[in-house]
């Protein structure tokens, strides 16, 4: 493969997770030191970025200051939730990218972010192309969801079921402190994909989690989840329950919409989610009539980067670092992604590329035989999967006693 | 002061915190210890354990096992929310008590809470003294809220505020990614006092902080706050404000009352708060028009042992140390607390005792002074009153990646 010199544009997208930015530190440090790249660009807010020409050159930024990136949560260069129409139908957008990317001579291109993202890397991917232009195209997967196609498991994940796991191990032992009865629902993030609330079964390892976790890959029945709740508070007088945000019922009707029949809809079109834990308390205070608190992991679990894996921003890194290699050494269309291997009985992360066609838009749900036959657990396939994710404490450098996070300088590109 | 043999009782009691059994535990161990104590013995749920006789040995406790109790959230021994009556309108209860204290020989009583934990302390001193039955009794403080008398702060709000100041840092990156609008409403806990929701404006010192702060120590005006919010977000398309649970009105209505009409009260006649943050998001959303996210810290805020300040966690086994060191030495009828002092400029914690009579039921709220002039942030003498707290990470046990926690024997105790 010829050698492609020109410079290259990071940009991060969707949701932010308490690593993406190890991810883009990967591509930033390894691009910074590659012969063939001969200009780093940060998108300002992913591919909005690109669009409005605002672009920063990481040349400009101080290295020591760059590798606090590794620490800080969420996206550095600003995120975008920006869905690029069918190119077939209207390609004033990719018209304007291209004409950025001649007018910086951008010949890379590392897209990070999740399923919306992937689509976005691919359309450029396939645009670039189709007209003939030599640009390597790159995808550097995260979200806190893991649900991500191909790859074992996505970086940001880890982080954010160490998060639900620890804190609901926290949880448990708070709620459960009184001798009279008490009902706690902690609701995790997942519209589709009960990957982060199946993390709340880690907990159980250690004798601290819930009584029943409910994911979004099965139909969630209300009436018989009341009589569950029932039954096990009559028993113990305690229920710990963590439910994903995108539970739903058989006719697909989500169960926070019981509670609110106007949701909110993201420029994506997916319902904005929240309130059903409140949703949940609500009802159950009623029909138990115990004190019952509801609890929202909200933005927490997916930006605290305090109790983030270690495993997981090193994984992320590598990710960062594996996309800029690869498309130096002549890779492209591909987005970057983990195989995993048992050496001595040990996990060994390994790196897999997967065709940007194939990862675009595509979901991995929880697989229903790691659901318990009474749908409200997981098996042991699920711990022996996500427990080696969340190993490792962060390096996170403090500052009176407080994080110490980048600030970068955002100095605007030149052409 | 001649020496005093006999066994000891020592009970949680209130709303848990991070770090009441590093307070608990140092007191055990000191009276494990100790020649004139003869037996330990743990309080299940607080008073109710001593009423219904339901002690624990903590002598058949392994010792290598207590140690984890250090970095154990909530309270180990079980809490309760129970008051006392007046004795001088039914001494039922202290009849009772006084039986119990007989029965085991107890002539020690440590009692670890909060405001209406020492009520129950002092009460239960006086009744002794007045009963002429010996026995020395001692508080020790508690609490998130931070609202103890005479004591500078209270074991438990260091590693609270360490967790609201951090979450909030994390928070602010999140909720400012993308370049849309969005304003953010974090919710902390402190019925009358401010201190937990100050403590967010440490995360100011990092460039990470709220734009505005609100406590219940100043009257809250919703017209006020709705046009200060209005102009932030004009000028800068975000917002990220702090309140504490129990901000109100002039007239003293609770402003989570503008919402919902019938709010739960505990046994003390508290109101059970919760909802603000969603409250004022929708009124926010309705007068702005911007994407509103409510968060409450819940009990994460004072469960989160994973981000405990180890300074709260010395602290507090100091305090624990203390009133059984005191005791031994023959002091009785007090609350253990701290004296700050700068030695060479570097903040240094000393144990001061309080008469339980003056710090039962009294409230210590932030100083109007230390509140800006405009309502909506707090001074530089907050920040360096509440700097040195939270310093320290926490040495808290890992195992496969999750907390260790304490699991103690509970192994009933014999008169």
């Amino acid at each position: 493969m010829a050698q492609l010199k020109g410079a290259c544009i990071i940009g991060q997208s969707g949701g932010p997770t308490t690593v993406i930015n190890a991810s883009a530190y990967g591509a930033i440090k390894t691009a910074l030191e590659s012969d063939c790249i001969t200009k780093v660009l940060g998108a300002c807010n992913g591919i909005k970025g690109v669009l409005e020409d605002n672009l920063i050159d990481m040349g400009k930024e101080d290295p020591e200051e760059l590798k606090y990136m590794q620490y800080t949560p969420s996206s550095a260069l600003g995120s975008c939730r920006y869905k690029l129409k069918d190119p077939d139908v209207d390609d004033t957008d990719y018209k304007r990218i291209l004409e950025i990317f001649k007018k910086y001579d951008v010949r890379y291109f590392f897209y990070n972010g999740g399923n919306d993202s992937m689509d976005t890397c691919n359309k450029i991917s396939k645009f670039m192309m189709k007209n003939g232009y030599e640009c390597r195209v790159m995808g550097i997967p995260k979200t806190v969801d893991n649900d991500l196609t191909g790859t074992d498991h996505c970086p940001g994940y880890p982080s954010a079921a160490k998060y639900v796991a620890t804190t609901v191990m926290e949880i448990c032992r708070d709620c459960h402190v009184y001798d009279t009865g008490m009902i706690t629902i902690v609701e995790c993030m997942g519209r589709h994909a009960g990957w982060l609330t199946a993390a709340a079964a880690l907990a159980n390892l250690k004798g601290d989690g819930p009584d029943l976790i409910y994911l979004p890959e099965r139909d969630f029945d209300l009436d018989q989840f009341t009589s569950k709740v029932k039954e096990i508070y009559a028993r113990t007088k305690k229920c710990l329950i963590a439910v994903s945000e995108g539970i739903h019922d058989k006719d697909g009707t989500l169960i926070v919409e019981y509670g609110s029949k106007d949701i909110a809809r993201d420029s994506f079109g997916h319902a904005q989610l929240g309130g059903l834990a409140a949703f949940l308390a609500n009802h159950l205070k009623k029909e138990t009539g115990a004190k019952v608190r509801g609890i929202e992991f909200s933005l927490m679990q997916r930006c605290a980067a305090h109790i983030a894996s270690q495993t997981d921003i090193d994984e992320s890194f590598a990710a960062g670092k594996a996309a800029v290699d690869n498309a130096v050494a002549g890779v492209t269309d591909k987005m970057v992604g983990f195989a995993r291997k048992y050496v001595d009985g040990k996990y060994v992360c390994e790196i897999q590329l997967f065709d940007l066609t194939d990862v675009a838009n595509a979901e991995k749900k929880v697989p229903m035989s790691w659901i318990t036959e009474t749908g409200d657990g997981v098996t042991q396939d699920f711990i022996d999967y996500a427990l080696p994710l969340i190993q490792g404490q962060t390096k996170l450098p403090i500052e009176d006693g407080l994080p110490r996070f980048v600030n970068l300088r955002k100095v605007k590109a030149e052409a």
